[in-house]
């Protein structure tokens, strides 16, 4: 039951968790950053409209709902300026809730964007004293995360960035953000902690443009890294839609880099301001496509839900838009699986010759050369036959809109 | 002097050519696609608006403007389907332009966007009878543009893509992708040719979301192929600025990683149709510090401009839209030369501590662990003291922007 | 049955015109313009891919699929150049299909953007003469439109506009705009035509700004027209998405000023090149709530399909594209009609206070000074309290989400 | 001399004040909002980077700098809570700093936004009792204004809006917002107070989608009023480009409306976060034709910025940046006056037919019918040698962008 204001009973939300094919498991992997409903809805315009929550009090409702994790930033569950006792106590709390629940902790994180100090950056801020205090911070949180059980660390460089053309030399703080990366590579390697990064891409906000912006920067940065293989990329859904990119195309060049190490589930509407809406409440049609890609292309990592409750929403209204999310991805997964099942859908995607994409170019054994001297492929091909074919895919789109609104 | 619709004089733009500090000499490396003075205009809403422009015509005019090179794809020069007799002829005419111009061809190109049998993409089509097609064209282009000289092959995948979602199965067609560089890089290596390749990255259009759609994803996808090391990209400014992203960010990681080996400058105002305006007619702030990079950033190619004259300019339109790329990059070359040497930018660059960022995060020798172990570092250091600093980045911007406007 | 590229039946299709709940009827006031199927697939990368299509041939099929209208640009029936002979042999093969089907000529529009002397503007052209021609020339199918019973007459300015400062004087264009309004619905007036005017407005492309650019701006302009009565607007679903807002507000607004004349649904994938999808395509909640608003908000007028089958498409695909449109718009329909019936929903909208939202503000004869004077509203009222309140706008997208998925 | 960090001489940023040309005075009729220099620096991703200003001390401030004027929401003056006492002694404060400076208040605002009852709008919230209070508190504000001479009354909406389809319904909505302007322009009629309302449109940010989006929502939306002909536009450069459209188009047609009460200048780059930059720290061209536009265009209203100092900056920076926004438009202002002076420009005008542009299409006293029988006109027409007509527009653009450069 969602809890109300008061405690009670959610006014009229129940459904949201009724007992129906959408309820979640811990075996769907769902899980959310304790910062996602512990959001006070701050924003530029306004100040928080609902009360700070505890760490552990986002643990044991996420596990009521149906979540099997949580990932934290440090200073989700401890003070940036916490004293060691209150630090140990917080986590103590946390550990404790954590252990009574049963929830797992896939992934961690660092706060390296709220204090001020990192106004201008942190692993690649022009101030070289905040770059040593951004890596100490994050080799503690390191130690912790490992402590818990964490494979995966995240790092979202949202500060890391400029406003103005010469108050950045953007291959200088590359080299620092490779020296970072590099550092603390090796730091867990030494330490033998069994964590991989990844790297969260974003193309602005709060910094006019962030390094790294997209999911392709990412991983291409990922390439000259010295331990590149212990790296990968943790894509935002509204982020790369915040550049107007096709973030299943995203996801499908991270995992055919096999870099897919993490993934942020939420909802945006175009490019403008970061909107951490519910997932499935922005792009639908492309949430359904991300689905049917994760269930189908090799991810097996958490379902990790990275969003904001609205700032219209009060304690119930926030429950239930954590609720929503993995009912979003149920259903899709439902609908996905049906559309692939379809022998319509199965002879659509013959038409449009997905089979002879999935064939080499070259015959096999074949050369370059002999690919050149074969008169029937460009000399005897008749082009405007190949012209006249139609692909279908329009069709092929209208199944899956209509697999996607439960009418096919 | 400019040519007017008669080929007499250009009416009144004349000063676009008038010997003062901005006119271009070949060791500006001035070079632009035969296709840019060559658009007829044709677009979605309405067919041509300018005749035909033999290659040739292009070569010669854009020698007399002050450029030192040109960039073809094979169908600038003959049509797609010339007979082998028209191809040599077209090709014979374009080399004498060469010869009796003394332009140089650092690049080209193949046209796999046009003809119809590309419309659902040439090395990733989901035909593979299109990708043979599709690689001997470009194959054959190969050797004629070893023979003009060009040092490189640039690639741009306009109808490598999709609007829906199952009709690409975008795992599969980055591996053809990956196919064709292979066996291309291959054919290039077995002929002892001197191309390299570079890829030009582009969000959308034609196709609703095309592969590769950013210089990071594209510098993501040479990582993997096997002749990585001759291939690199080819940004272009629109193309970048379309996904809203900021386009010396992204030369700057290309060049960080050795990868820009061409660079496409044109102008373009944000997320929507490609415009393939003049240069420094679209973000010119942008511009301002992408020539301030180019000049000190350690690029010696072409300045290649792929611009389309404005569908509402006559032939001495298109030859003064021409003229006008290669005076605004003169300006801002200037420009940022003033701006780079002014000590008040010094000083302020020293404020905003680019020097620092300059410097390793490490001291020389330490290791993570001792980092860890510098209580100065954290446990000492004062994150409130370090947030009150100022980096004075906006009155460097201004100075870059009174640097721009002539008036510092 | 759908036609295969022979003619004969369509490969594998058949479903989207299978007897089932979302076939359409006449009764549904299904449009389309002529242009929507016939159109070949120009775009600026390339030409056609596929053949032309007459007038008569699209309005036959049409009517098959189950459209009961069509909208027209005069040079869709006939070319810009036909001798008066053509033309009415044209016309005379269209009515004649119009007669023998049924259809309906809800609305006509005039093509002021193709021909090349339209390059730089029609109604606000900076040249005198080409305004006066474009006059003349909706004059003429003005007399066309009323004589085959359109009661709306579309207008699009997709050439009115500019892509530099200078070029053009906006309010001297406005000026402009705002004469051949007055002109051509006084020549409406005085011909007793039962024709109102809708204007259509669009950000841009083909040019770099387009005037008028979104629904407000015509809105706005269309308050000084002389004859302001009789014109409203016909928004795209793509054109108010290609400047990132919200379509439906848009729609909201235009009905609310009793505006909406008429309407484009199309499909759209956010600010980029105007992609013209099938509908529901693009935004799919988007168009669920359009389609609710539609249905609910005392439009009566045609459900009139612009968009372009896609590229890849041969004539088989034209049809299934099509058909699309017509079937997403009844399931949405259906949708939107149980989502409103839902008891969990009339609760929700009660939580979410809409019904307080349709209450004046002020109390029944109320006046600025008596609520000035009510201690209750101001100075006793408690504003944290009020701020404590949650509105649980989140469940109820969700239930729309899940009615719009067949779920709920 | 700018003030640094401990109240003494700014880090070598003197040059932002030195005695130039480009100086201030109150002759330019500069004004800031007491919220730009003021502002703290919070964002969604972190606190307060600066400490609080008192309003009094940014009028003197400001006033040293060279503004003549500045605009304050009642809570930039007093808190929100501020007891009747404290009200009255901050808004002392502020009256002493005016009178003592000379600075002139041509504007003030409400704070509508802010506080947490109003999270889901004011004139158009859902709850009716929040728009009760939003109203009253709006009026209390109008006095104050009124008593300090203010003669306009900028109402921005920001939290007006919604973020998901059936929580707002915009009819209904709009109905509330006419409401509140009829409402509150008859307060300030029976007041007789010398107040006009200028609506401030904006796409997005707070909310997901804002109501009146732009420059032509709010236009449109004012030609419904009881008073509209006290209600005009406060566009801001950032917001109607956050929708990609040109602000100078819109500015142009504020003004062909007569409705530019006022501006507010800033910089953004492009659809994404509101960065309220300085002015022309973003689309510099569009600053330049906008600063050409309001010195020619007949607006004598203060140049009002409404920008945010970078949160990068410390307080030396904040009195930097707010000094650069008036060297910027000092700077833009000679440019476009010796743009237009050069008789280059004033050739190039006319080869671009601006001056026909002027002219009315019909003739003086030609009727739609005349024109319709004018032969020359249509029939007689030659379209192809119009077509073949340049207009100069990208030469046009280049003197522009080179005067601009102060290289004309």
């Amino acid at each position: 039951m969602l809890e109300g204001p008061d405690g009670g009973a959610g006014y009229g939300k129940d459904w949201l968790v009724t007992a129906d094919a959408y309820v979640p498991t811990r075996e769907d992997k769902f899980s959310f950053g304790i910062w996602t409903v512990g959001w006070q809805g701050v924003d530029v315009f306004g100040p928080a409209v609902r009360p700070p929550m505890p760490a552990d009090r986002a643990v044991r409702k996420l596990a009521e709902l149906g979540a099997y994790g949580v990932n934290f930033h440090d200073n989700d569950v401890f003070d940036f300026d916490a004293s060691p006792g209150e630090r140990d106590a917080r986590i103590a709390d946390f550990t404790r809730a954590l252990a009574d629940t049963g929830l797992v902790v896939p992934t961690a994180t660092t706060n390296l964007f709220s204090h001020p100090m990192f106004k201008e950056g942190a692993f690649t801020a022009n101030d070289r004293d905040v770059r040593r205090f951004a890596l100490a911070k994050v080799m503690r949180n390191l130690d912790l995360a490992a402590e818990l059980g964490a494979g995966v660390y995240v790092c979202w460089g949202g500060r890391e960035g400029a406003e103005s053309g010469a108050s950045k030399d953007v291959r200088a703080a590359l080299d620092r953000y490779k020296e970072a990366f590099d550092i603390l590579g090796g730091y867990v390697l030494d330490h033998g902690y069994g964590l991989r990064f990844a790297i969260e891409p974003k193309p602005n906000e709060p910094r006019g443009d962030i390094l790294l912006p997209t999911v392709g920067h990412a991983l291409a940065f990922i390439s000259t890294l010295e331990h590149h293989e212990m790296v990968g990329v943790n894509p935002e859904v509204g982020h790369e839609q915040m550049a107007g990119l096709n973030f299943v195309h995203a996801i499908s060049q991270a995992l055919w880099q096999h870099k897919l190490f993490h993934i942020d589930l939420n909802g945006q509407r175009g490019p403008k301001f970061d909107q951490d809406l519910v997932f499935g409440h922005g792009d639908l049609l492309n949430a359904f496509f991300l689905v049917d890609l994760l269930e189908n292309g090799g991810y097996d990592g958490p379902r990790h839900f990275d969003y904001k409750p609205a700032r219209t929403e009060d304690i119930t209204g926030v429950w239930a838009s954590a609720a929503a999310n993995m009912r979003t991805y149920l259903l899709l997964r439902e609908r996905a699986a049906a559309f692939r099942a379809d022998p319509r859908v199965v002879a659509a995607l013959h038409t449009a010759k997905l089979d002879e994409l999935a064939q080499p170019t070259l015959n096999p054994g074949e050369t370059a050369t002999e690919l050149l001297a074969d008169r029937s492929a460009y000399e005897e091909y008749d082009p405007d036959k190949a012209a006249e074919r139609g692909y279908g895919f329009v069709a092929l789109n209208q199944l899956a809109l209509e697999h996607l609104m439960g009418a096919a």
